[in-house]
C-alpha cells in the first residue's frame, strides 16, 4: 500500500520504518530542508538514532505528499496541524493521527481538526510508544481508535511487524483525551522527579490522575474503560516514568526553579503538555469541573506558582476514606 | 498510644519512625542480635539509612513485644508469620499487617493467618510506599483496609504526620490480593528491564496485569475498584518502575540468565514475589483461572523457562479489538 507520512520528527520517522517493515511504500514529508537533505543522503535523522530501511521516499513538498496516497499519517504536533493542513484537499483521505493534545485556539482534538479540514475519516493511533524504542524494534502495543470500529480495524491491519502490535478500539474520544492529559500529568510527574525523584509520591499522583481523565472524558463523551487500557493508564505510566519523555523533562526543570520560557527556548522538540495544560484549563472552565493536578500544572507554568507549593497542596488533602476513580466515575 | 512493631527490616524500622513522629510510644522487636545491639547503641540500622528518633524502644524478646500493647504492627514477611506468631496469645490484639504475599503452605493471606492465630482483628496497611522514602519523610499515601470500615479508620487515625497519609478502605481482600500479585508482576517487569529497559513493553505489561488482579480478586471476593486505587495500580506502578524494588531486581537478574537459587542466595532481604508466584500458581489451579503474566513468572522461576521466551510469548498475542480490564471485569 502507498502511505504518506506528514512530519519527520522522531515519531514520524520511527513510523516510516514500521510501515516500511510492514511492506508498504512510504513517502515521508520533511519540513526542514537540512533534515530532508540529510535523510536523502544518509537515511539518518538527528531526531532519532537509526538508519532507515531502503525504499522510503522523502519530500519537502506537502502537495506531493498529499497526492501520493489516500492514506496519510499525521505526525505534526497538534498546535501546528492547522498551519500545515488547512487549505489542503483532504477529500477522500484517511488520516491516521499520531499527535497528542488539544489545539489551544479552538479547543479541538486532532480528529476534530481533520474533520474540519474535510478528511474522509480520521483514526487515532495511541499508546505507550516511545519513538526511540519503536525504531529499535522494542515490543510495543498501541490502540487504533475510531468512532467506527471498522475504521480502527482497517488501520490496525496495516501493521505487519512482530514488534509493533495494534489493537482496535471504538472510543476515539477517550483515546484522544488520554493522549492530551497524559502529557499534562507528565509535567507534574517531572516536577516530583525534580524535587527528589520520589517514587511514592509519583505513584500516588499517577493513580489519582486517572480521576481527571474520567472526569474530562465524561464531559466529552468518552468511555471510562478506555482510561484503563493501553492509551490510558499504559501511556500515562510510560510518559510519567520513562526517560524519554519531553514533558516529564520540562517538569524536572520547573522543579529546579527555571522559568518556562527559558526551558522551552532551549528545546529542539515540542513539549505538548505546555499548551495542552492551558487548553485543558480552558475546557475545565467550560465544563465547570475540577481537575486538581492539571490545574496545578497550569498554575505553575502560566501563573508562576511555586512547583513545591503545588505538590504540597496536592499531597495535603485530609485523611479520609479512599474513593477511587472506579467508584467515583 | 503504646504500639509494638514486630520485625525490624526496612519497613518495620521506617514504620517505627512514622509512629514515633505521630506521637506514639513504640517498641520494636528485632530478631537479629547484632542488629538489636546496633539499634540500641546508635539508633541506626543496616537495612535503611536513617537515624531513628529518640524514644523508640528495642527488644529481642517477642513476648515482651506482644505484652507491650494491644496494638501490634506486623512487619515480618508473610512466609515467616507462622514461625513467629503461632502459639503467641493474640487475644484482644489488633494486628496491623504490613507484609505482602500469600503463605505458600496454606495459601492464606496475612489477615487470614492472624485470624487463625486468634487476633481480635487485623487491618492491612498497603500502597506505594518504599520504606527508604518513608524514612526520609517523602510524601506518601497508603490505604488502611479492613472488612469493617471502622477498623480501617481506627488505624488510619493513628497516623499524624504530614508526610505519611492514610486513606481508609473496606476491601481488605482486594488490598491483600494487590499486595501479593504486584510482587509477582514486578518480577516480570524486572525481566523486561534486564532484557533492555524497554519502557513501551513494561507499560503494556503493567496495564495488562490489572486483568489478573481483577480475575484472582474476583475468585476471593475482592471489589474490582480496589485495583484502581493506591494499593492496586499505585503500588504496582511503584514496584514495577522504582529503583528500590527487590522483586524487580530479581527479575533483572533472571533476564541475565542467572539461576534463581544463585540470585536468592546473594540477597540479604526477602523477595516475596518468588514464593508468592508459586502460591498464586496454586490458587490459579484451585480456581481454574488464567493469569498469563503470573504464570510465565512461575515458569521462569520454578520450571527453568527462558525469560526471553516468556516475554516473547506474552507479547505475541494476535492483533484484535482491545478489551481491557474495565470492560472485561
Amino acid at each position: 500500500m502507498k502511505i504518506a507520512i506528514v512530519g519527520a520528527g522522531s515519531w514520524g520517522t520511527a513510523m516510516s520504518k514500521v510501515l516500511a517493515n510492514s511492506g508498504h511504500e512510504v513517502l515521508l514529508w520533511v519540513r526542514e530542508n537540512d533534515l530532508l537533505d540529510q535523510l536523502k543522503e544518509s537515511k539518518r535523522s538527528y531526531y532519532i538514532d537509526i538508519i532507515l530501511p531502503e525504499g522510503i521516499l522523502f519530500t519537502g513538498d506537502i502537495q506531493e505528499a498529499i497526492s501520493f496516497s489516500n492514506l496519510i499519517f499525521n505526525a505534526v504536533p497538534v498546535q501546528f496541524i492547522r498551519r500545515i493542513f488547512e487549505g489542503l484537499d483532504l477529500r477522500g483521505k484517511t488520516v491516521v493521527n499520531l499527535s497528542k493534545g488539544i489545539e489551544l485556539s479552538s479547543l479541538k482534538r486532532p480528529s476534530e481538526l481533520f474533520k474540519e479540514f474535510g478528511a474522509f475519516r480520521c483514526v487515532t493511533l495511541s499508546g505507550p510508544s516511545y519513538a526511540d524504542e519503536v525504531a529499535r524494534e522494542v515490543p510495543t502495543t498501541v490502540v487504533s481508535a475510531a468512532e467506527r470500529i471498522e475504521d480502527a480495524r482497517f488501520v490496525r491491519d496495516i501493521f505487519k511487524t512482530g514488534y509493533f502490535r495494534v489493537y482496535s478500539n471504538n472510543d476515539q474520544v477517550g483515546v484522544e483525551v488520554s493522549g492530551a492529559l497524559k502529557n499534562v500529568i507528565a509535567i507534574a510527574a517531572g516536577i516530583i522527579d525534580g524535587m527528589g525523584g520520589w517514587y511514592n509520591t509519583k505513584a500516588s499522583l499517577i493513580t489519582r490522575a486517572i480521576v481527571e481523565f474520567i472526569r474530562l472524558g465524561n464531559c466529552l463523551g468518552a468511555k471510562p474503560e478506555t482510561f484503563g487500557g493501553l492509551a490510558g493508564i499504559g501511556d500515562l505510566i510510560v510518559t510519567c516514568t520513562g526517560k524519554y519523555s519531553r514533558n516529564r523533562a520540562v517538569g524536572e526543570e520547573l522543579a529546579k526553579g527555571k522559568d518556562i520560557n527559558e526551558i522551552l527556548s532551549k528545546r529542539k522538540t515540542v513539549a505538548e503538555g505546555v499548551p495542552t495544560s492551558k487548553a485543558v484549563h480552558e475546557l475545565a472552565k467550560v465544563f465547570n469541573i475540577e481537575l486538581p493536578i492539571s490545574s496545578e500544572v497550569y498554575k505553575v507554568i502560566f501563573e508562576g506558582k511555586s512547583p513545591w507549593q503545588a505538590v504540597e497542596e496536592l499531597m495535603s488533602r485530609s485523611q479520609k476514606d479512599e474513593i477511587n476513580w472506579l467508584q467515583n466515575r
